[in-house]
């Protein structure tokens, strides 16, 4: 384990140059906003993300010299996303977060408008960077069906269907308690829509066939929800200490999670469940001593 | 004159419909934000912007029977940008405006997280939706390729090198005295960048060459600064009543425009040269006498 956290280390900091140099620079009128989106972006996490895109891209046998041009502009693509998405949930009139990460959130340091411009900035940006990349690989047709699939892939898992959609769901019930099938939706939509999106587009811009772009689509739900659950019993189990964030929010805030319907143990066995799915998928994929395997274990097993 | 309008009119509807269809409906969790959405777009004005993109497809000789699957999502798209912006321009942080062309806006109605959320849920549509061409029109190397094009256009003008560039300049400026060089920057991204956009995708879709295209990025460039500053000229020559909103705004909320840098002489001198321009060269493309010259005539000549 030991092992792994050390290669994930390492991949982070390769992700984040990859992602980070797609971020432009300006002097022009409006430099703020080139600031803001890179002080946004540069304040990442693990990466995880643009990861998965580029594990299962190699896992399935993708060109290496394609990744410059094809892949990484998707990698960068789904982090931008995925930063734009937290630069307004942060807003005041969304979860009113002052620090991420232990640092200002955006809105903070560069104010409420530029807060939303940030992240329309980003999430515009986003779409920009993987255009870049159909425009790069144009001439060749394959390459070019392959990049149009992913960037489809990309729009719907973020928005009205996927991501922005789950979003919704948790801010129009905000202080209400949730159904069963409402917490699914908002997991599904504001934890594993970007999951699903980061494998499947690995997996379309390698080559994979439908068949195979599915499996991963699942795999990906289930590491998703999983992730989240897990999220959730580390909020009622853990320490302040343990966690490096203020423990029992949930129970604070009044908040519906899957612990506060189903209960710690039921909790965990659901977790579980959706872990030993998503392995079957990958072993029957032929991937199953992978990183991505790897990967995939570590953030349902997390203690932190 | 009067056959203008009326065949403006006759467009103008033809072109809501066609945008409109192309806004998804749902029973889901998320109902919310699909009707948040047609709210916001249905409020539209003279659907500008996808009728510039249809009517350059078609003087251009764009194929008719590719107009549903290539053509319209595009006109969809850039609309719902459009609707994207005016959104977010209304929130609280922004402009703070409670009405549009009469009805209250989308934060109005649905509270100001929705009205973020609404924002990046059509702006992200706009993508999904372009993206949908790309995938309709796949088998076909050329008409890809040109959708590819027109997708790289669409963000480039309405991200941070454009509209919200623009848009930016706006906000962090808002009470400061401009500068010419300001001025120019917001007019640019603002006004002239999705209608430089949509002439500009018109063309590629219809399979113009990169000499024409550029004619058309120019045009658009002419006719939204001319459109922006026959504007601001209306709100200090026109009355309420001939203009159907309040006048002397610009001057009551002490903001920079080219009229007062410029002078009313000055500025209408501004318009007469741009417009000269922008009919030059759709002469030069043989297309003085389309209903596309017409309503770039129309648009900066208007006294309403």
């Amino acid at each position: 384990m030991n092992d792994f956290v050390t290669t994930l280390k390492t991949k982070t900091e390769e992700i984040s140059e990859i992602v980070l140099k797609r971020l432009p620079k300006s002097d022009s009128f409006s430099a703020v906003i080139f600031e803001a989106m890179e002080y946004s972006v540069a304040n990442g996490g693990k990466r995880l993300r643009p990861l998965m895109v580029k594990e299962v891209y190699e896992a399935l046998g993708g060109k290496k010299e394609k990744e410059e041009k094809l892949l990484e502009p998707f990698m960068a693509a789904i982090e931008m996303i995925h930063s734009s998405s937290l630069v307004h949930d942060d807003l005041p009139e969304m979860d009113n977060d002052l620090l991420r990460r232990g640092k200002p959130t955006t809105h903070a340091v560069y104010g409420q408008a530029m807060g939303v411009l940030t992240g329309d900035g980003l999430l515009n940006l986003a779409y920009e960077t993987a255009a870049s990349a159909l425009e790069a690989v144009a001439d060749n047709h394959d390459d070019l069906k392959n990049a149009a699939r992913a960037l489809k892939i990309l729009g719907t898992k973020a928005g009205i269907y996927g991501m922005i959609g789950g979003q919704v769901v948790d801010v129009v019930n905000t202080g209400k308690p949730l159904s069963d099938e409402e917490i699914d939706f908002i997991y599904i939509g504001k934890t594993a829509a970007l999951i699903e999106s980061s494998l499947m587009m690995g997996a379309v811009l390698a080559g994979a066939d439908t068949d195979t772009v599915d499996k991963f689509e699942r795999i990906g739900r289930c590491t998703g929800i999983a992730f989240q659950i897990r999220d959730d019993i580390l909020d009622e189990t853990s320490t302040d200490e343990e966690l490096g964030k203020p423990v029992h929010s949930d129970e604070e805030n009044n908040k519906t999670t899957y612990v506060t319907i189903h209960g710690l143990d039921e909790s965990q066995k659901k977790v579980d469940e959706l872990t030993k799915e998503a392995e079957n998928l990958l072993t029957g994929l032929g991937l199953e001593d992978s990183f991505l395997a790897g990967l995939l274990k570590f953030l349902v097993t997390r203690t932190k």
